[in-house]
This record gives structure tokens, sequence and C-alpha cells, in this order.
């Protein structure tokens, strides 16, 4: 009787109160409310909104739906980062080694992939051995000795945010700003954290391809930290094109490692070095970003970082030698050079289009049950705005098969658009979002 | 993927193509798409609306997925008679023996109660013996026999809007114009009529209480109608205090015994006629309504009509012998008179509060699987308007127990207010909606 009035109060564009969230969420969570009417709630909230007030008494109810990581007797500072996702983002696999590297404790939980966007725990599992399934006790263990953990959201932590946000995905009720920053905040708060900074992606690949949307779920995220006393950072990044050049999981892996010895492309070590300042900012580990920024280059140069990657490998249950010999990554069988069908600028790589074509190459999903070829994917050398004569390379296609190559081909036609000329590209950084409010970067 | 394309249209605003309701409505009937993509999905309909194309797809997708009864060989006119739904309506138990017994096919295919309404098969049912479920097969050889079927809904017809029925119901889905019209449309139409004369209830206890919401529902039904060769008369009928007496099972069938008889109460006769008149008059069976009421008196005043009733139930194996005595029905133990508190005006009757009073004795349900006490309920004799004395009797309550007879009392205490004034009650049949127009009836 409960979860029907709420859906008609929702409906009728009244407000939830704070105890009916949270009775409707432990509900849900526990089998007592029925998907279907988790569904048809879930929409006339997707269509009538939720306010401030409601959106942090949802975050709060499933938040507490379930355990959280109590990690306040570490007395160290707990940062974690967050990425709205993308294509080639594999910024949280570098930045985890290297801000924990640092004397900062990194719990970083991340999910899967699905759609056009690949997920960080599909690609650490390319790492022969790694297991991302770790109980909160388990985490908790390895945050003491090591300051890092990279776990899946397990069963303990806001469970009716696990359930509703996979019933959000069949019922076409993700892209609403309070149910995303909820489902994203509940998480995060679950893990213990002083401080949160997120990569909220802007352009043609992002989540909410709109500037103003983006901002709009920036703000709401960082309104549900000081909500609940947390600390919350937001820059606004590109992802009008894939981020780096790997896409694929373990050509991502290699691209990450590449990464945390200074050799990543310069957007992805640009967008690196970016969020992990301001992750050590948070932290009190550095006085300001550009600080932040010498600390992360030096743990790069003189290979602390990498080695601390080895570690975190090693203690769940990885091969650390892959760090030293990324060939001991999955291999593709087919490796072959896509080429320019004419001479032209690079006017567009578009993210969407590359992040189908992983999934076409089988690297990606398309429902939860897919297994993947962690294998597969491209490494796309050719940059927006780029000139290119016809016959040069753009991109290598790692398939498992010849037809795989040509679905990739076909993908990368579609993805790579050549022309007269090009416009210019989303800057890397564009916007930082505080408490305070939106500063523009560009230029910076 | 068709479910979600079409959640994610429909919510957005878009609309939904023919081909689409078909898939879709076969795909939820067959099991393919599951109950909580049917449910965000009619909820997106519920807020965004459905165009009269629109509604006439969904009408056409839940009629073809199922059966449809075939009666155009009967070389006879085709008529069923269908109500929004209110308190103490028995007039289908009147109606079809009444103009049947005229040589008119009555396929009248009911429903059960649920919430405040009652439902005509359960009260058909507080006849010993008496069948509902009869099969489409069944259905057709005691139409051809008699004229007249008092079915259920069989699984044959329309079975997604079965299921989706439930589903709305359950999910705060129900009070939706286009919706409502098509469920009700898809399975009139699968009783292969030649007219339909529909009972728009208005009023507080009607299923939606505004004037203009009412005559909009009745004008998409007759839109839905004439798209499918049927011709639809609806009447606007008094909702704001329970129609005749009799509220409750077995009350309810006594007292369309006597209605059958011409002994009902004055505006269960009138609104008898009134609905009855337009049914013949859409049958070619009398040249107007006058000519139709004049037939109906006949068919009372000689005792066919009742005699006609005592066919049928013998046909769907029921004891006839209830018509000649009522006391063979389901009897209460318990029967108790209900007076005024004090003197004044029988200000309100109000419907919900009786049809829910009707439910607390046990003769109504909450949820599908209730069992139902048939013997249960109220007869009331005050009506709006009335002036009665301190100690007068205004009701007789009937009860299985003792405690049940306080739940009755509680009851009528709410449903019945006595003061200084009364408001005019509502016009019993105030407008008259056909595809030329509204007609305001008041006053004839």
């Amino acid at each position: 009787m409960l979860a029907l009035r709420l859906i008609e109060r929702k409906r009728d564009g009244g407000r939830v109160e704070s105890g009916e969230f949270r009775a409707l969420a432990n509900a849900y969570a526990t089998g007592h409310v029925p998907d279907y009417q988790m569904a048809a709630f879930l929409m006339a909230c997707y269509l009538r909104g939720l306010d401030r007030g409601e959106t942090h008494a949802l975050t709060e109810a499933m938040l507490r739906s379930g355990d959280t990581l109590d990690l306040s007797d570490l007395d160290k500072p707990r940062i974690d980062k967050h990425s709205t996702g993308g294509v080639g983002d594999k910024v949280s696999i570098v930045l985890a080694p290297l801000v924990s590297s640092l004397g900062v404790v990194v719990p970083m939980m991340s999910g899967r992939g699905l759609g056009h966007t690949g997920g960080t725990l599909d690609k650490l599992e390319s790492i022969p051995g790694f297991e991302t399934q770790l109980t909160l006790a388990q985490a908790r263990a390895q945050l003491e000795q090591l300051g890092c953990a990279l776990i899946g959201q397990t069963d303990e932590i806001a469970p009716a945010d696990k359930k509703m946000y996979a019933l959000r995905d069949a019922t076409g009720t993700i892209e609403s700003i309070p149910l995303i920053a909820a489902s994203i905040m509940s998480k995060k708060l679950a893990e213990g954290l002083t401080g949160l900074v997120l990569d909220v992606k802007r352009g043609s690949g992002a989540f909410l391809p709109e500037l103003e949307r983006e901002l709009e779920l920036a703000t709401t995220m960082i309104e549900l930290g000081a909500d609940h006393g947390c600390p919350v950072v937001a820059l606004l990044t590109a992802m009008d094109r894939p981020l780096g050049r790997a896409c694929g999981n373990a050509l991502e892996i290699e691209e990450s490692i590449a990464a945390l010895r200074g050799e990543g492309p310069p957007d992805l070590m640009a967008v690196t070095y970016a969020l992990g300042a301001e992750m050590l900012v948070l932290a009190y580990a550095a006085a300001d970003v550009d600080a932040a920024r010498r600390m992360m280059e030096i743990a790069i140069g003189t290979g602390r970082a990498a080695e601390h990657f080895q570690k975190i490998i090693e203690a769940q249950g990885g091969n650390p030698a892959v760090v030293d010999d990324p060939a001991l990554l999955p291999q593709a069988a087919e490796v072959e050079l896509f080429i320019a069908q004419k001479r032209g600028f690079v006017a567009r790589i578009e993210p969407r289009a590359v992040g189908r074509g992983v999934t076409a190459l089988g690297g990606g999903r398309t429902t939860m049950e897919d297994k993947l070829d962690l294998s597969v994917g491209f490494v796309i050398s050719a940059r927006p705005g780029d000139w290119v004569e016809q016959g040069e390379p753009l991109a290598t296609i790692f398939a498992r098969d010849r037809s795989g190559v040509d679905v990739g081909r076909s993908a990368l036609r579609t993805a790579i658009t050549i022309a007269d000329e090009a416009d210019p590209p989303l800057p890397l950084v564009s916007h930082r979002v505080t408490s305070a409010g939106v500063e523009l970067l560009v230029g910076r």
C-alpha cells in the first residue's frame, strides 16, 4: 500500500518525505515492493522531478539500505574519484595507484561497462588473476595496508541502489539528474570518504550531452556531498572524442601502465593530472594544484606509482608482471591498421561510435549477461584536428578473427570523419565546480 | 529492445505507432515483455497522454491480442451496456434480461468488484450455482438460444488488456482517460457488438469525479466505437449517492429481481429505463426512447422480463427459484436497523464511504485474492433531501456477526450526513453524448 500511495503522489506532482523514501528503499531491497511498482515510481520521479530535499532523502535511503566502509579510524584522508563515464576513460586505473602512492587512501569502487562506455572492473579483470569482488572486510584490510582497493559494488553497499540501477537501465529511467546523483552519491558516501572528485564528461559521448545539464548534475552531487560533510569538487572534461588512444579492456590497461610510467598520451596525462591534483588538495596532501602536480610527476618519474600498482595487483590476486611486460595481457588474434580513405583534416572521432565498435568486436556489453572478449578494441592514433594524407594509418584494430576486423573497420569508418575543415575540439578540462560556484578553466 | 525504445519515446513526449502498440501488446500478453517495463511505459503514457490515433492503436492492439466473439451470423442486433462503475449499481443485472427479452442480443461481459465499487460477477455469484466463467463457445451457444449471456472476461478475450489492467491497478496508472477508454473498448469491441450504451457515472462516488473529464471519457469511447463501426451512446448519470437502496452482493440481486417485477426503487428504475431505451433504439427495436420505454414497461408488467432472467440463470447453472423466492439467496446472520442520531435533512449519502463499508463488512475486495461474504451489506431507505426525525430508521445493516454490525454502523455514520440544509443532489441522468455532440437532459 505504501508503494502505491507514493507512486500516486509523485505522479500527481507531490513530494515524498524522507521516512517514506527510507521505507520504500528498504522494502524494495528486501523484495517487499515488486519491480513493477518501483518502475512506475521511477518513471514518475523521472517525469515529475525530485527537489533537493527529496534527492537528499533518496540518497540517504539508498546509503542506509546497506553497510558502509567505516574507515574513520585509519586517520588518513580518504578520497575517491568518480567519472560519469566515457569512451577510453581509464583515468581511475591510473589515479588510484598514483594518488595512493602519495599517502592518500583511495577506496575506489567501480562498475562494469554497459552500453557504449567501458567499465573499470572489466578492464582490471583483463589482468590475469585480478579479483574485483572483495568483501568489505577484505577491502578494508587492503586499504589499511596499501591505501588502495579497486573493487566492485558489493552486495553489502547500497543494495537498494544496486537493484534500482539495474531496473532503471531496463525501464528508460537512467537520464534523470536527481536519480543519477542519488545513485552515484549513495555509493560514494558508503565508502566513508573525506572528499570526492567528480569527472563530469561533456560532449557527444557523454551521458548528458548538454552543458547546462552537466553543470546541474555536478551541482546536485556537490550539494549531496555537502549535506553529508563530504566536500566534492567537479571538473568538466571533454568527451567529444575518446580519451587517450586505447579503447578496449586490455588495451586500456596497457595504456594505463604507460601513463603510470609517464608515457601516456598527452590528453590522458592532462586529465589525470587535473583530477589527481584536486584529490591531493582535498586530502590536504598538497597546498595547491601546482604542488600536487609536481608530487605526481615525481611519483611517476621515480617509478613509485607503477610499483604501487604492482603491489595492488598482487594484493588482489593478479599477476604483477603485467606492469613490466604488458604482453602478458590478453592478446587479440588479429591486428590490422586502419588507414585514411582520403586526405583532409580529422574532423570528428565520435566516441559513441567507437564505443559501439568495441561492443561489436565483443569487448562490451549490451546486456549484463554478455561475456566479454577482453583483448579486442582499437588504438586510435589520429587526433581531431590532425591533417592526414590518404593511406596514412589512423588506428589499429584488435579483433578475434577476420570478420571482427571487418566489423572494426566498419565501426571506425562511421566514427572517424575526414573533411576539409575541422572545428576545434572541446577543451580537455573546461570548468571547475565547487560549493562556491562554477569556475571557467579554459585557457588555463 | 522494442519495449525500452517505446518507453523512452513516450517518456520524451513522442508518438507510438500502430504496429508498435501491436507488437508491444502481443509481447506483453505472451510474457516476452516483463511487468516492470510495461509499468514504466504505462506511467509514461499516463503522464504524457495518448492522442486519438494512439488510443485507437492501443485499443486495436489489445483487441487483437486475443479472440473475439463473432456473432455476425446471428443476424440480430447485438447491444451491450457498460458502466464506469458505482456503488449500488446493479443496472446491468436488470437490463440484460429485460432488453434480451425484447429480441436484442446482449452479450454482457462484466468484471469483479475492486476498491469501493462492487462487481456484477460477484453479485451474480450470490445466486446459488450461477457460473460466470463460460468459454467463448459456451457464451456463443447461449447467446443463440437466449439472446443473453452474463459472463466474465475470459482468458481468450483481450488478454493484453486483462494483464495490463491488473498491472495498472497496482502501479497508480488507472485514472488515465486514454488508458481507461482503450481498456473498456477493447473488451467491448471483442463482443462483436452492433451498438454500445455507456453509463458514465458523475459525482463524488465516480471513477473520475470531474464533469469535464467524464465528458472527455465519453467522447473518447464514442470515437473509438466509431473507428470500429460500432455506434456508441453515453449517458451521464448520478453517482453522488448510491443507486437504489441495496448495496452488497445478494442484496443487490434481490433489488434487481424487484426491479424486473417493476418494484425497484424509483431512481434505479429511471436509470435502467433511460439506458435500456438507448439500447433498444440503437438496436432498431424501437423508433424512439418513449416507444422503447413502453416496450420495457410491458416486458416487466407481463412478467416476461423476470421469466427471461430465470431462463438465463438456469442456463448458467444457477437456481432459478431465487426469482420467485429471494430468501434462497445467502442470508446475513445479523440484521439491524440504523437510526438517525438527530433530526434534520439527509444532506449526503457518500457512495465511497458506503462502498468501503460493504468491503469492511466482508462484501468487497481490497486485493483480487479476497474471498467475499456475499450476504452482507446495507439497504439504505433514506434519500438525500429527505427530512428525518431523531430515531427514525435510515438503513438496515446486514452483517455476519455482532462486530460486523458495529463496523456497518460506523461506516454509515461516516457515509450519511444529517444537517439543517441539504443541497439538491445531481440529476439522475444529466447528459447524453453521441458522435453528434453533448445534449443536456436536465429537466427532461
